[in-house]
């Protein structure tokens, strides 16, 4: 169960309004990359969360944290779009610089749908997509889905930050990215808890190795055409990362054949030549 | 620019056609874990490569060979269609077994819209969606997008391989696990290559670390109420992963106050007592 | 800021699991009418409320207690995913009941992407839509919204509870269908507390009336061809709800005429046909 | 059955073409508070109306006015493409009005993809979504749904009518913005007609009230940590709106535990550290 | 502008209720071969439709009887879903069949959300999706767009004759089919009317074909590696089919070399390495 | 089985970077009409082929090509995003150019997700989507898919053209144009084939016309209320295109009556006043 207090986990100060700003913002609220994602996300997997007791506390911990993350850059918007932006005035004859602002960069459904605020969608507007909350079940999965967020979303964060001159929101932007190294931080020392490469790979590492096809499992194919220089690096040769075996290059080569389908049943409504050993005979024989 | 032979990169073959099973193999199609996501994530990532030349021909190289594993499953699914499944016969009186299969548990858009064949769709029959396609332009985000796509999507052949008995579908997935325990090495041996934990992190560790709030970077936040005990491990004592701070535990706590937004703009229509100081008065003033 | 304290709202208890149940829950979790859906839509209306601070205050209250829900009946489908079904032993002639599960009705996502736990999507596997999340910025449009939101979704508690026997689930409806109860009680207060009808209508109160059409403000239009009897009820005679006019029924007529449109322009490059008086004539004259 | 005349249900003149507010009107179009979600809802809320045959009547009137609503924002879309908008030509240098005009803030797509015509998607080019199209089988709910729609959508055309000068566009404004001032009115006037709320509250009233656990059907739960004042009004105190109780203001509080999962099952091959009591030890156990 | 009758353009009847059937209906109503898809396309194509008049027309009237194919499908799934099947019966011990009917196979939102009646979705509960309401601006383009949703739909309603064995759902299907055979003939016949292949082609055909890279326009590209046999048939040899080349055959090669992009912006906050010389070296330089 | 070679189909060269047309390129990567689209329509139409083993040699060989397409346009994509562009600098007294050109027109993601590079989404960023690719199963109707995609394919890149004078996008642009010159000539070709509109049509020819009703398989229904003109054309008179009959025009009229659906279920839990004959009586009879 959750609870509030009202209070902004950081403050949020825009000095100078900037609509264009706010549609940037968008994306760290409701893009791939942003908030409402990275919320949703470990709560889902706190409340899925099966094994040691602690994940759970910590993702809901971190979970609950985030919501927070989602008001701040909500605010942040809608403090964004107050006012008569200064850098539109001189572009703009027109008497109403709102109406420049929402012709001219910001995201027009902040005022068309929300009448000045923050949207739950990214800064293209499309619309926050479920389908990007990640909990496999699997720890150490969630562990480097999680990190990837953090990544992504700290790279959004500081290219934001390369994105406006107001103090307010350079001092917000601050406080994110370093959430984002705490949370980077974290879900990879979850992994050096379960015994890093070692004890986590192949993810997931409770199906018996034995049953997959070892011949290829650390075997990088390179499907150059001839003439075409294979990658070589660490992935090549050397000790794999789990320990269990060498990493080797080969090029790729077909094991299989041409793939033989049946030819299509008839109620499956094919085209009749499609049944026929010559297909330039015509249609219609059925009727 | 690409080519192809045609053939299979590993025998897919089908004792006993499922359509129920065909349903399922679509999760590893056109799901978020699926081959379509992987395979055109490691293309876009080869696509807008900069930096060393090497990591573009790298992931050239897999995203090419992941077309090929589109392709065995898109056969399986097909060769899963054909013909009348035993285990349904018994449970159906009705004369027309496909019938039966199509009613009861396959995706029916694979008989309505694909006359017995793979769409470009999850287990679910929602479509690919292509904004999971991640390419960030940090190549270390990157490699752990690409881990989470091979975790998640291990697991997802893992739990493939125990929905069926088929021989020549545990033949076939046991190669395509293998190949994802190659390709979850592959990419954390890029970090490797990058100096691991040290040499990659903060992501991105192009972003001067002095200019984020160094006092939160690695502070584990705890927002439970009174009385919940924080959770504990490697990620709240210790030194960071990075080797640039020491992790630390707080209780959360707001720095910031209560958000005050302006009152609504007069053209945003908001109803009339949101721009009152006592709201109980009736609206159509402005009128 | 927000606080969790780990406990659920109300108990979460499951006597029988029953994996096709935890696929109906998904409904309420990430279904248009779901939890996911007015949790975000109250926080988002809270996050972006201007005008009077109370309604902010029971915004984000009751957005709070919202997420508490979804960790309800999240748990609910991890419970109903647990163990061997009874009433699937008896159909399957199979050893594994899981398996029959899976393949028997329950969404194949929950095990193939969840490994046993709940989704951010709704009963047919469509990831949860954050365009579903209403915050207009007006207080009226979105109360209804509200209303509406908590409508659909003590309808589809009500039917969840026609489909499950399992007294532990009963319980837990019952609880979330007296909360909707509420809800549905609160939203509609703030209506009244606004003045009702005469004080909120039309929607948005605060554009001049007398700038609309008004002789076709109070009018039903019946579109029905000749002899097709118009619908006739409180919407087609008497005073209106605002009190500012009176319904009325007209025929549906047209005011305009045909719309004419400009002839394709060259570099909108229609066919060539498309720009002539006489599209007999063929193309490729551009050539 | 449906039948047309190819006339406009109201004239459609823009003296000005503007391709900037073509966009702009994309959101009256396919956005979800246009007339393509009004008028699918109501005519499937026609098709699926169970009970009095008034009620499907009168959708399928509204409906199908709603579809030449349609019809007059394509044609205002399509006119505000045509020629080359004066207020962009003192900005271009360039010889090409239209070019800058695709660039400088029209949806691109009006052009790329429909050759200077109306797209079936939102301001921002996102596609209509068929998931608002609400139609829950209660007539209650649905004309809460109906009601909202109209609120937004009536907010939606204020809001276009600040953004243009055009005497035709605002013309057309006018008349669109005056019905929805009826639709609103027509809707809330079967929930009248249905005895108000005492009538139709709880939604659904044909759920025995006695099944709900009664005890918290008018509760407003209050979440704010310690020191957070609690929202009051007309939702806390005082008769309900249904007559059935009174209102109540509590803290909230847990009435459940801390949720207890089972361990994860083999065959969702979690990491194996998941299935120990002590997860420092590593994985590979089942090999 | 637009009118009603009321009336069901064709008979509708249902003799045994079937959910599962409804379910299948679904697609002809929601999916991407179905009914709302080809009434939105034609009707979009009026409202933009530039050049002759006619053809506005018929896209208007074609467009309106396809409102009635919606009207009557929704019909059919509402009349499925009435009842008892009586096919359910003997499978469920149980006491209430539509509990059985809701977990067996049917589309569980048609209850969930729409309380036994259809929704605005595909077979697999995907809304129905604006984004393939094709109208190109081009003619020749929005015909073959037309001809190609009219023969997947008739594929489509084909394949559900071959389902059900109700004779009002096969009479009702009778018609469709036979619709769809018109309309196929309809859009071809525009085609014709144009000037067949020699008057539309290559569309459009208002580009000036010296512009494009003749060279390439008639060549079918082969790229399977060496020893793969190119395909051979009417694309490879002889005239072309707009009269203005020579179909021709040659194995696919690069024109191109190898693209270079520059290195990362340093705004752009890629990894250090990825903007160095030897990427083994380090990170965290910037600060 | 896929290979690579890692150049570029056709070389891709940009004289003047053009964050802007950056944008445009998005539509041909991955809008509707774009080269993902046609990538995997025609490798899943392969992937599913029955019948003829020379059209699965021609899709695979097709498709294999697109990638190298979508390949091209990324990179144009990266390149467009390079520097600083000589035309914003003007109209920017900021000394950032880049922040400039994010703020001022180009798609805010290809910096914000991509660090300038392509994404795969459309030029208003929205997400591919699969639901496009295109595979009935029916081989006739897939060609006309892809006349579809490659006439609106090569609409969209005529338009592009006009969109850019750099003399490397304008080459690029020919060279693709002309590859859907020879695509649409494919397509045709194969219809050709298999005995042109005789030996095709109605699609599918295998199911028997007879089971159509064929009473109105060529009528144009004319829908039009009383005074309004019905078009005539090709397809009001004469033979129809497949030779099995003559076009005729009608009046549009129903052939069915009003529909009756049966009252709400009470498990269906509509209003209660809809399952009484007189709706003006109240709710709660239930409990």
């Amino acid at each position: 169960m959750f609870y509030y207090d009202g209070k902004l986990q950081y403050p949020v100060r825009v000095q100078t309004p900037d609509p264009r700003f706010a549609r940037m913002l968008q994306q760290a609220i409701g893009g791939v990359e942003g908030e409402m994602r990275v919320c949703l996300q470990y709560l889902f997997q706190a409340f899925g969360a099966r094994g040691p007791a602690k994940y759970r506390n910590m993702l809901l911990a971190t979970g609950t944290e985030e919501i927070a993350h989602i008001e701040m850059l909500a605010t942040a918007v809608a403090l964004n779009l107050e006012g008569a932006p200064d850098h539109m005035k001189d572009a703009a004859a027109k008497a109403n610089p709102v109406v420049e602002a929402v012709m001219g960069g910001m995201d027009p459904r902040q005022y068309l749908s929300a009448g000045m605020a923050a949207l739950a969608s990214d800064a293209n507007g499309v619309p926050f997509d479920g389908s990007h909350i990640y909990a496999s079940g699997n720890i150490a999965a969630d562990m480097y889905a999680n990190v990837t967020a953090e990544a992504t979303g700290r790279a959004l964060a500081c290219r934001l930050f390369e994105l406006t001159d107001d103090p307010g929101m350079k001092d917000m932007l601050r406080f994110l990215i370093a959430r984002d190294t705490m949370h980077q931080q974290q879900w990879l020392a979850v992994i050096e808890e379960l015994g890093g490469h070692q004890g986590t790979l192949p993810i997931p590492n409770s199906f018996p190795v034995e049953e997959e096809l070892r011949d290829v499992s650390y075997v990088f194919f390179a499907p150059g055409i001839e003439g075409v220089p294979a990658p070589e690096g660490r992935f090549t040769h050397g000790p794999s990362l789990d320990g269990l075996g060498e990493y080797e290059l080969r090029p790729a080569q077909p094991f299989g054949q041409e793939p033989q389908l049946a030819p299509p049943m008839p109620m499956a409504y094919a085209e009749t030549q499609q049944m026929l050993d010559d297909p330039q005979q015509g249609g219609r024989q059925k009727g």
